[in-house]
Protein backbone atom coordinates (compact mmCIF):
# COMPACT_ATOMS: atom_id res chain seq x y z
CA UNK A 1 0.00 0.00 0.00
CA UNK A 2 1.73 3.24 -1.24
CA UNK A 3 2.08 6.65 -0.02
CA UNK A 4 2.03 9.73 -2.01
CA UNK A 5 2.47 12.95 -1.12
CA UNK A 6 1.04 16.12 -3.92
CA UNK A 7 3.10 18.86 -3.73
CA UNK A 8 3.70 21.94 -5.48
CA UNK A 9 7.09 23.72 -4.67
CA UNK A 10 5.66 27.19 -4.58
CA UNK A 11 2.92 26.68 -2.09
CA UNK A 12 4.44 27.09 1.38
CA UNK A 13 2.49 24.05 3.05
CA UNK A 14 3.55 22.15 0.58
CA UNK A 15 7.51 22.77 0.91
CA UNK A 16 6.90 22.35 5.32
CA UNK A 17 4.77 19.24 4.39
CA UNK A 18 8.18 18.03 2.35
CA UNK A 19 10.96 19.26 4.52
CA UNK A 20 9.08 17.12 7.12
CA UNK A 21 8.91 13.94 5.02
CA UNK A 22 12.40 14.25 4.14
CA UNK A 23 13.52 14.81 7.71
CA UNK A 24 11.89 11.69 9.02
CA UNK A 25 12.84 9.65 5.77
CA UNK A 26 9.46 8.96 5.84
CA UNK A 27 8.16 6.56 3.15
CA UNK A 28 6.15 8.74 1.23
CA UNK A 29 6.78 9.21 -2.58
CA UNK A 30 6.51 13.02 -3.68
CA UNK A 31 4.45 14.17 -6.92
CA UNK A 32 4.77 17.36 -8.09
CA UNK A 33 1.37 19.11 -9.49
CA UNK A 34 2.56 22.21 -10.86
CA UNK A 35 0.22 25.04 -10.56
CA UNK A 36 1.74 27.73 -12.51
CA UNK A 37 0.89 25.43 -15.58
CA UNK A 38 -2.79 24.69 -14.14
CA UNK A 39 -2.17 20.83 -13.58
CA UNK A 40 -3.94 21.25 -10.16
CA UNK A 41 -7.39 21.88 -12.52
CA UNK A 42 -6.42 19.15 -14.85
CA UNK A 43 -9.11 16.06 -14.90
CA UNK A 44 -6.49 13.64 -14.10
CA UNK A 45 -6.12 15.41 -10.36
CA UNK A 46 -9.60 16.30 -10.18
CA UNK A 47 -9.33 12.38 -9.73
CA UNK A 48 -7.43 12.22 -7.07
CA UNK A 49 -8.31 15.37 -5.13
CA UNK A 50 -11.82 16.86 -6.21
CA UNK A 51 -10.61 19.89 -4.30
CA UNK A 52 -7.89 20.62 -6.63
CA UNK A 53 -5.71 22.08 -3.69
CA UNK A 54 -1.79 21.18 -2.75
CA UNK A 55 -0.43 19.58 -0.41
CA UNK A 56 -2.56 16.77 -0.67
CA UNK A 57 -1.93 12.93 1.06
CA UNK A 58 -3.26 9.18 -0.48
CA UNK A 59 -1.99 6.49 2.16
CA UNK A 60 -3.17 3.26 0.13
CA UNK A 61 -7.45 4.00 -0.02
CA UNK A 62 -7.14 7.04 2.56
CA UNK A 63 -7.30 10.59 1.42
CA UNK A 64 -6.34 13.80 3.51
CA UNK A 65 -6.10 17.25 2.55
CA UNK A 66 -5.14 20.26 4.53
CA UNK A 67 -1.20 20.24 5.32
CA UNK A 68 -1.47 20.61 9.41
CA UNK A 69 -3.40 17.42 9.27
CA UNK A 70 -1.41 16.00 6.81
CA UNK A 71 1.85 16.11 9.06
CA UNK A 72 -0.22 15.18 12.27
CA UNK A 73 -1.29 12.27 10.62
CA UNK A 74 2.31 11.04 9.27
CA UNK A 75 4.01 11.86 12.77
CA UNK A 76 1.27 9.48 14.54
CA UNK A 77 1.21 7.00 11.96
CA UNK A 78 5.30 6.82 11.75
CA UNK A 79 5.50 7.41 15.86
CA UNK A 80 8.76 5.26 15.37
CA UNK A 81 10.72 7.93 12.75
CA UNK A 82 8.84 11.04 13.84
CA UNK A 83 10.41 12.06 17.47
CA UNK A 84 7.67 12.92 20.06
CA UNK A 85 8.34 16.77 20.26
CA UNK A 86 6.82 17.31 16.66
CA UNK A 87 3.38 16.36 17.68
CA UNK A 88 3.43 15.36 21.49
CA UNK A 89 0.97 12.30 22.49
CA UNK A 90 0.65 14.07 25.78
CA UNK A 91 -2.49 15.74 25.47
CA UNK A 92 -1.40 18.99 26.96
CA UNK A 93 1.96 19.22 25.06
CA UNK A 94 -0.34 18.04 21.90
CA UNK A 95 -3.50 21.16 22.50
CA UNK A 96 -0.24 23.72 22.47
CA UNK A 97 0.97 22.65 19.38
CA UNK A 98 -2.45 22.14 18.19
CA UNK A 99 -3.55 26.14 18.78
CA UNK A 100 -0.54 27.11 17.09
CA UNK A 101 -1.61 25.45 14.13
CA UNK A 102 -5.06 27.38 14.34
CA UNK A 103 -3.36 30.52 15.32
CA UNK A 104 -1.21 30.45 12.36
CA UNK A 105 -4.45 30.41 9.55
CA UNK A 106 -5.97 33.74 9.54
CA UNK A 107 -2.62 35.65 10.83
CA UNK A 108 0.77 34.32 9.30
CA UNK A 109 -0.73 32.69 6.59
CA UNK A 110 -3.64 34.85 5.21
CA UNK A 111 -1.30 37.92 6.04
CA UNK A 112 1.58 36.74 4.04
CA UNK A 113 0.02 35.11 1.30
CA UNK A 114 -2.11 37.82 0.18
CA UNK A 115 0.81 40.71 1.07
CA UNK A 116 3.03 38.41 -1.40
CA UNK A 117 -0.22 37.84 -4.00
CA UNK A 118 -1.13 41.34 -4.36
CA UNK A 119 2.34 43.01 -4.31
CA UNK A 120 4.50 40.31 -5.87
CA UNK A 121 2.94 37.75 -7.73
CA UNK A 122 0.22 39.33 -8.95
CA UNK A 123 1.32 43.17 -10.57
CA UNK A 124 4.96 41.54 -10.95
CA UNK A 125 4.22 37.47 -12.30
CA UNK A 126 0.67 38.27 -13.78
CA UNK A 127 -1.13 35.64 -11.49
CA UNK A 128 -4.74 36.59 -10.80
CA UNK A 129 -5.23 38.60 -7.37
CA UNK A 130 -7.10 37.59 -5.03
CA UNK A 131 -9.99 40.03 -5.66
CA UNK A 132 -13.29 39.29 -7.51
CA UNK A 133 -12.30 41.32 -11.25
CA UNK A 134 -16.06 43.47 -10.60
CA UNK A 135 -14.80 44.71 -7.50
CA UNK A 136 -10.85 45.30 -8.72
CA UNK A 137 -8.84 48.56 -8.98
CA UNK A 138 -5.75 49.98 -8.37
CA UNK A 139 -7.38 51.11 -4.70
CA UNK A 140 -8.60 47.82 -3.72
CA UNK A 141 -5.43 46.08 -3.94
CA UNK A 142 -4.09 48.93 -1.79
CA UNK A 143 -6.70 48.06 0.48
CA UNK A 144 -6.36 44.26 0.42
CA UNK A 145 -2.62 44.57 1.23
CA UNK A 146 -3.09 46.78 3.76
CA UNK A 147 -5.20 44.28 5.22
CA UNK A 148 -2.45 41.77 4.83
CA UNK A 149 0.43 43.98 5.92
CA UNK A 150 -1.56 44.74 8.97
CA UNK A 151 -2.80 40.99 9.92
CA UNK A 152 1.36 39.88 9.49
CA UNK A 153 2.79 42.04 11.48
CA UNK A 154 0.13 41.91 14.36
CA UNK A 155 1.20 37.75 14.28
CA UNK A 156 5.18 39.02 14.17
CA UNK A 157 4.61 40.75 17.03
CA UNK A 158 2.70 37.90 18.74
CA UNK A 159 5.28 35.73 17.57
CA UNK A 160 8.37 37.89 19.01
CA UNK A 161 6.30 38.68 22.29
CA UNK A 162 4.39 35.42 23.10
CA UNK A 163 5.35 32.61 21.25
CA UNK A 164 9.33 32.78 21.51
CA UNK A 165 8.64 35.06 25.07
CA UNK A 166 10.50 33.60 28.26
CA UNK A 167 13.67 32.83 25.87
CA UNK A 168 11.96 29.90 24.51
CA UNK A 169 13.73 28.23 21.78
CA UNK A 170 10.98 27.30 19.17
CA UNK A 171 7.83 28.16 19.30
CA UNK A 172 6.33 25.55 22.08
CA UNK A 173 9.54 25.14 23.69
CA UNK A 174 12.75 23.59 23.23
CA UNK A 175 12.27 21.90 20.39
CA UNK A 176 10.29 22.30 17.05
CA UNK A 177 7.35 21.24 16.28
CA UNK A 178 4.87 21.34 12.86
CA UNK A 179 3.76 24.57 13.43
CA UNK A 180 7.32 25.50 13.80
CA UNK A 181 7.49 24.42 10.03
CA UNK A 182 4.43 25.58 8.50
CA UNK A 183 4.66 29.40 10.18
CA UNK A 184 8.35 29.65 9.19
CA UNK A 185 7.52 28.73 5.38
CA UNK A 186 4.84 31.01 5.15
CA UNK A 187 7.73 33.61 6.29
CA UNK A 188 10.00 32.34 4.27
CA UNK A 189 8.19 33.71 1.28
CA UNK A 190 7.89 37.38 1.99
CA UNK A 191 11.60 37.06 0.80
CA UNK A 192 9.88 37.63 -2.75
CA UNK A 193 8.93 40.92 -1.29
CA UNK A 194 12.26 42.22 -2.46
CA UNK A 195 10.80 42.15 -5.60
CA UNK A 196 7.38 44.00 -4.98
CA UNK A 197 6.19 47.28 -6.84
CA UNK A 198 5.66 48.85 -3.64
CA UNK A 199 5.37 47.75 0.22
CA UNK A 200 7.96 46.87 2.89
CA UNK A 201 11.15 44.17 1.35
CA UNK A 202 11.97 41.88 3.40
CA UNK A 203 14.82 43.48 5.56
CA UNK A 204 12.10 46.11 6.92
CA UNK A 205 9.39 43.66 7.58
CA UNK A 206 12.02 41.58 9.33
CA UNK A 207 13.47 43.84 10.62
CA UNK A 208 11.91 44.61 14.29
CA UNK A 209 11.62 41.00 15.04
CA UNK A 210 15.14 39.92 15.77
CA UNK A 211 13.74 36.33 18.07
CA UNK A 212 11.72 35.88 15.34
CA UNK A 213 15.09 36.05 13.05
CA UNK A 214 16.99 34.19 15.17
CA UNK A 215 14.20 31.48 15.27
CA UNK A 216 14.04 31.16 11.60
CA UNK A 217 18.06 30.90 11.20
CA UNK A 218 17.61 27.79 14.03
CA UNK A 219 14.86 26.33 12.45
CA UNK A 220 16.55 25.93 9.03
CA UNK A 221 19.85 24.77 10.56
CA UNK A 222 17.59 22.12 12.35
CA UNK A 223 16.20 20.97 9.02
CA UNK A 224 19.20 21.21 6.75
CA UNK A 225 20.41 19.82 4.03
CA UNK A 226 16.76 19.74 3.13
CA UNK A 227 15.18 23.32 3.94
CA UNK A 228 17.82 24.41 1.65
CA UNK A 229 16.90 21.82 -0.82
CA UNK A 230 13.23 22.57 -0.68
CA UNK A 231 13.55 26.07 -0.98
CA UNK A 232 15.62 26.06 -3.95
CA UNK A 233 12.52 26.94 -6.07
CA UNK A 234 11.59 30.19 -3.88
CA UNK A 235 14.79 31.24 -3.70
CA UNK A 236 15.27 31.60 -7.72
CA UNK A 237 11.81 32.67 -8.10
CA UNK A 238 12.85 35.98 -5.82
CA UNK A 239 16.21 36.62 -7.48
CA UNK A 240 14.14 37.06 -10.87
CA UNK A 241 11.31 39.06 -8.95
CA UNK A 242 13.89 41.35 -7.90
CA UNK A 243 15.95 41.03 -11.23
CA UNK A 244 12.86 42.45 -12.73
CA UNK A 245 12.51 44.96 -9.99
CA UNK A 246 15.69 45.54 -10.01
CA UNK A 247 15.23 46.73 -6.20
CA UNK A 248 18.31 46.67 -4.06
CA UNK A 249 17.84 43.93 -1.56
CA UNK A 250 19.48 43.12 1.85
CA UNK A 251 18.44 39.40 1.41
CA UNK A 252 20.78 36.45 2.80
CA UNK A 253 19.64 34.14 0.57
CA UNK A 254 20.47 36.15 -2.63
CA UNK B 1 -8.17 22.33 40.17
CA UNK B 2 -10.99 24.37 38.36
CA UNK B 3 -11.20 24.76 34.85
CA UNK B 4 -13.27 27.71 33.29
CA UNK B 5 -14.01 28.74 29.57
CA UNK B 6 -13.56 32.51 28.68
CA UNK B 7 -16.02 33.44 26.73
CA UNK B 8 -18.18 36.20 24.24
CA UNK B 9 -21.02 35.08 23.46
CA UNK B 10 -20.70 37.85 19.98
CA UNK B 11 -18.13 35.22 18.92
CA UNK B 12 -18.46 32.30 16.78
CA UNK B 13 -15.88 30.15 18.03
CA UNK B 14 -17.45 30.76 21.82
CA UNK B 15 -20.59 29.83 21.19
CA UNK B 16 -19.16 26.77 19.31
CA UNK B 17 -17.32 25.85 22.32
CA UNK B 18 -19.74 26.37 24.95
CA UNK B 19 -22.37 24.50 23.02
CA UNK B 20 -20.16 21.88 23.27
CA UNK B 21 -19.41 22.00 26.95
CA UNK B 22 -22.90 22.13 27.74
CA UNK B 23 -24.36 19.18 25.44
CA UNK B 24 -21.87 17.04 26.98
CA UNK B 25 -22.06 18.34 30.63
CA UNK B 26 -18.77 18.78 30.87
CA UNK B 27 -16.74 19.80 34.33
CA UNK B 28 -16.05 24.08 32.78
CA UNK B 29 -17.21 27.05 34.21
CA UNK B 30 -18.37 29.77 32.06
CA UNK B 31 -16.81 33.78 32.55
CA UNK B 32 -18.25 36.27 29.72
CA UNK B 33 -15.62 38.73 28.47
CA UNK B 34 -17.80 41.49 26.95
CA UNK B 35 -15.47 42.43 23.85
CA UNK B 36 -18.22 45.20 23.08
CA UNK B 37 -17.40 47.16 26.44
CA UNK B 38 -13.28 46.31 25.79
CA UNK B 39 -13.02 43.51 28.27
CA UNK B 40 -10.93 41.64 26.67
CA UNK B 41 -8.51 44.27 26.50
CA UNK B 42 -8.61 45.00 29.82
CA UNK B 43 -5.84 44.48 32.43
CA UNK B 44 -7.11 42.02 34.45
CA UNK B 45 -8.36 39.82 31.05
CA UNK B 46 -4.81 40.28 29.77
CA UNK B 47 -3.52 38.87 32.97
CA UNK B 48 -5.44 35.51 32.32
CA UNK B 49 -4.66 35.62 28.68
CA UNK B 50 -2.04 38.21 27.30
CA UNK B 51 -3.25 37.41 23.30
CA UNK B 52 -6.82 38.82 24.64
CA UNK B 53 -8.57 36.49 22.64
CA UNK B 54 -11.90 34.60 23.65
CA UNK B 55 -12.06 31.55 23.37
CA UNK B 56 -9.97 30.99 26.03
CA UNK B 57 -9.61 27.83 28.87
CA UNK B 58 -7.95 27.67 32.32
CA UNK B 59 -8.02 24.49 33.32
CA UNK B 60 -5.69 24.61 36.67
CA UNK B 61 -2.48 25.90 35.68
CA UNK B 62 -2.55 24.88 31.75
CA UNK B 63 -4.01 27.88 29.52
CA UNK B 64 -5.31 27.64 26.10
CA UNK B 65 -6.22 29.52 23.29
CA UNK B 66 -8.29 28.37 19.90
CA UNK B 67 -11.22 26.99 20.06
CA UNK B 68 -10.76 23.64 17.91
CA UNK B 69 -7.49 23.42 19.78
CA UNK B 70 -9.66 24.03 22.84
CA UNK B 71 -12.39 21.85 22.24
CA UNK B 72 -10.00 18.79 20.80
CA UNK B 73 -8.51 19.14 24.37
CA UNK B 74 -11.47 18.98 26.22
CA UNK B 75 -12.64 15.78 23.82
CA UNK B 76 -9.22 13.84 25.21
CA UNK B 77 -9.52 14.37 28.09
CA UNK B 78 -13.17 13.73 29.25
CA UNK B 79 -13.27 11.00 27.00
CA UNK B 80 -16.08 9.18 28.88
CA UNK B 81 -18.45 12.20 28.46
CA UNK B 82 -17.58 13.25 24.87
CA UNK B 83 -18.71 10.31 22.33
CA UNK B 84 -15.88 9.13 19.96
CA UNK B 85 -17.55 10.32 16.98
CA UNK B 86 -17.24 14.29 18.38
CA UNK B 87 -13.22 14.11 17.71
CA UNK B 88 -12.50 9.96 17.18
CA UNK B 89 -9.35 8.29 18.51
CA UNK B 90 -8.58 6.17 15.40
CA UNK B 91 -5.51 8.50 13.88
CA UNK B 92 -7.52 7.94 9.84
CA UNK B 93 -10.70 9.97 11.16
CA UNK B 94 -9.04 11.78 13.44
CA UNK B 95 -7.41 13.33 10.68
CA UNK B 96 -10.61 14.02 8.52
CA UNK B 97 -11.92 15.94 11.68
CA UNK B 98 -8.24 17.74 11.80
CA UNK B 99 -8.43 18.34 7.52
CA UNK B 100 -11.90 20.12 8.00
CA UNK B 101 -10.86 22.40 11.02
CA UNK B 102 -7.80 23.59 9.10
CA UNK B 103 -9.48 23.84 6.16
CA UNK B 104 -12.55 26.28 8.12
CA UNK B 105 -9.80 29.15 9.33
CA UNK B 106 -9.48 30.67 5.32
CA UNK B 107 -12.14 29.61 3.95
CA UNK B 108 -16.00 29.60 5.92
CA UNK B 109 -14.33 32.02 9.07
CA UNK B 110 -12.22 34.16 6.75
CA UNK B 111 -15.41 35.10 4.32
CA UNK B 112 -18.51 34.90 6.73
CA UNK B 113 -16.53 36.99 9.70
CA UNK B 114 -14.95 39.61 7.13
CA UNK B 115 -18.18 39.57 5.32
CA UNK B 116 -20.22 40.69 8.39
CA UNK B 117 -17.71 42.93 9.28
CA UNK B 118 -17.60 45.62 6.77
CA UNK B 119 -21.32 44.86 5.75
CA UNK B 120 -23.14 44.70 8.75
CA UNK B 121 -20.88 45.25 12.53
CA UNK B 122 -18.84 48.24 10.80
CA UNK B 123 -21.34 50.33 8.89
CA UNK B 124 -24.68 49.40 11.14
CA UNK B 125 -23.29 48.96 14.34
CA UNK B 126 -19.93 51.29 14.12
CA UNK B 127 -17.42 48.21 14.70
CA UNK B 128 -14.41 49.76 13.26
CA UNK B 129 -13.47 48.16 9.76
CA UNK B 130 -10.88 45.49 9.38
CA UNK B 131 -8.96 47.92 7.32
CA UNK B 132 -6.46 50.21 8.53
CA UNK B 133 -8.06 53.90 9.07
CA UNK B 134 -5.11 55.03 6.24
CA UNK B 135 -6.25 52.82 3.62
CA UNK B 136 -9.81 52.76 4.14
CA UNK B 137 -12.23 54.16 1.66
CA UNK B 138 -15.54 52.81 0.40
CA UNK B 139 -14.28 51.50 -2.68
CA UNK B 140 -11.60 49.76 -0.47
CA UNK B 141 -14.62 48.25 1.61
CA UNK B 142 -16.40 46.97 -1.09
CA UNK B 143 -13.20 45.43 -2.64
CA UNK B 144 -12.78 43.55 1.10
CA UNK B 145 -16.47 42.76 0.90
CA UNK B 146 -16.18 40.96 -2.23
CA UNK B 147 -13.16 39.30 -1.13
CA UNK B 148 -15.07 37.53 1.68
CA UNK B 149 -18.08 36.98 -0.27
CA UNK B 150 -15.70 34.96 -2.61
CA UNK B 151 -14.35 33.29 0.18
CA UNK B 152 -17.94 32.32 1.55
CA UNK B 153 -19.62 31.35 -1.12
CA UNK B 154 -17.01 28.60 -2.75
CA UNK B 155 -16.76 27.55 0.81
CA UNK B 156 -20.66 26.98 0.28
CA UNK B 157 -19.95 24.92 -2.65
CA UNK B 158 -17.45 23.03 -1.50
CA UNK B 159 -20.07 21.94 1.65
CA UNK B 160 -22.51 21.52 -0.57
CA UNK B 161 -20.50 19.35 -3.11
CA UNK B 162 -18.05 17.68 -1.21
CA UNK B 163 -17.93 17.82 2.49
CA UNK B 164 -21.94 17.30 2.50
CA UNK B 165 -21.72 14.49 -0.54
CA UNK B 166 -22.60 11.31 -1.08
CA UNK B 167 -25.62 11.42 1.28
CA UNK B 168 -23.41 12.47 3.99
CA UNK B 169 -25.58 13.87 7.19
CA UNK B 170 -22.37 15.69 9.16
CA UNK B 171 -19.12 17.05 7.51
CA UNK B 172 -16.95 13.97 8.27
CA UNK B 173 -19.68 11.08 8.44
CA UNK B 174 -23.18 10.10 10.40
CA UNK B 175 -22.86 12.06 13.33
CA UNK B 176 -21.21 15.43 14.08
CA UNK B 177 -17.82 16.52 14.99
CA UNK B 178 -15.80 19.08 16.55
CA UNK B 179 -15.78 20.94 12.93
CA UNK B 180 -19.46 20.79 12.41
CA UNK B 181 -20.37 22.97 15.27
CA UNK B 182 -17.70 25.65 14.58
CA UNK B 183 -18.63 25.54 10.84
CA UNK B 184 -22.13 25.86 11.61
CA UNK B 185 -21.37 28.54 14.00
CA UNK B 186 -19.96 30.93 11.51
CA UNK B 187 -22.62 30.20 8.92
CA UNK B 188 -24.94 30.96 10.94
CA UNK B 189 -23.46 34.31 11.93
CA UNK B 190 -24.78 35.20 8.69
CA UNK B 191 -28.68 35.51 9.94
CA UNK B 192 -27.24 39.43 10.54
CA UNK B 193 -26.74 40.16 6.72
CA UNK B 194 -30.52 40.97 6.78
CA UNK B 195 -29.70 43.75 8.38
CA UNK B 196 -26.52 44.44 5.55
CA UNK B 197 -26.85 48.29 4.31
CA UNK B 198 -25.90 46.44 1.12
CA UNK B 199 -25.05 42.48 0.02
CA UNK B 200 -27.35 39.26 -0.05
CA UNK B 201 -29.16 38.86 2.57
CA UNK B 202 -29.78 35.32 4.55
CA UNK B 203 -32.07 33.78 1.94
CA UNK B 204 -30.12 34.73 -1.17
CA UNK B 205 -26.87 33.55 0.49
CA UNK B 206 -27.91 29.87 1.48
CA UNK B 207 -30.78 29.74 -0.95
CA UNK B 208 -28.21 27.37 -3.91
CA UNK B 209 -27.37 25.04 -0.80
CA UNK B 210 -29.96 22.87 -0.23
CA UNK B 211 -27.78 20.30 1.86
CA UNK B 212 -26.05 23.30 4.04
CA UNK B 213 -29.57 24.15 4.74
CA UNK B 214 -30.40 20.49 6.10
CA UNK B 215 -27.34 20.15 7.59
CA UNK B 216 -27.67 23.30 9.73
CA UNK B 217 -31.13 22.60 10.82
CA UNK B 218 -30.47 18.67 12.11
CA UNK B 219 -27.01 20.07 13.83
CA UNK B 220 -29.27 22.88 16.02
CA UNK B 221 -31.92 19.65 16.58
CA UNK B 222 -28.97 17.24 17.60
CA UNK B 223 -27.63 19.94 19.93
CA UNK B 224 -30.95 21.42 21.46
CA UNK B 225 -31.67 22.96 23.78
CA UNK B 226 -27.97 24.19 24.00
CA UNK B 227 -27.49 25.76 20.42
CA UNK B 228 -31.08 27.48 20.82
CA UNK B 229 -29.48 28.76 24.48
CA UNK B 230 -26.24 30.03 23.25
CA UNK B 231 -27.26 31.50 20.17
CA UNK B 232 -30.54 33.93 22.04
CA UNK B 233 -27.99 36.72 21.69
CA UNK B 234 -26.70 36.47 18.09
CA UNK B 235 -30.97 36.35 17.47
CA UNK B 236 -32.04 39.28 19.31
CA UNK B 237 -28.85 40.97 17.34
CA UNK B 238 -29.97 40.05 14.04
CA UNK B 239 -33.49 41.62 15.05
CA UNK B 240 -31.85 44.48 16.03
CA UNK B 241 -29.40 45.34 12.75
CA UNK B 242 -32.82 44.22 10.15
CA UNK B 243 -34.97 46.96 12.73
CA UNK B 244 -32.48 49.25 12.17
CA UNK B 245 -32.23 48.60 8.36
CA UNK B 246 -35.83 48.16 7.87
CA UNK B 247 -34.42 44.84 5.47
CA UNK B 248 -37.71 42.53 5.38
CA UNK B 249 -36.27 39.49 5.90
CA UNK B 250 -36.80 35.16 4.87
CA UNK B 251 -35.07 34.66 8.15
CA UNK B 252 -36.78 31.99 10.12
CA UNK B 253 -34.82 32.78 13.45
CA UNK B 254 -36.58 36.22 13.99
Amino acid sequence: MSTTLYVDLMSQPSRACLIFCRLHGLPVAESVVNIKKGEHRSAAYRSINPLGLVPFLVDGDFTLPESAAIMAYLAQKHRGLVPDHWYPEDIRERAKVDSLLHWWHTTVRFGASSLVRERVLAPVLGVPSLIPREAFSTQARDAVAALAAGSLCSALRVIEGHWLGQGREFLAGGRPCLADLLIASDLEQLRMMDGAVEGPGWAELMGPYERVRGWLDRLEKYCMPHSRDVQRVLVAATAKVVGMRGRSALNPKL
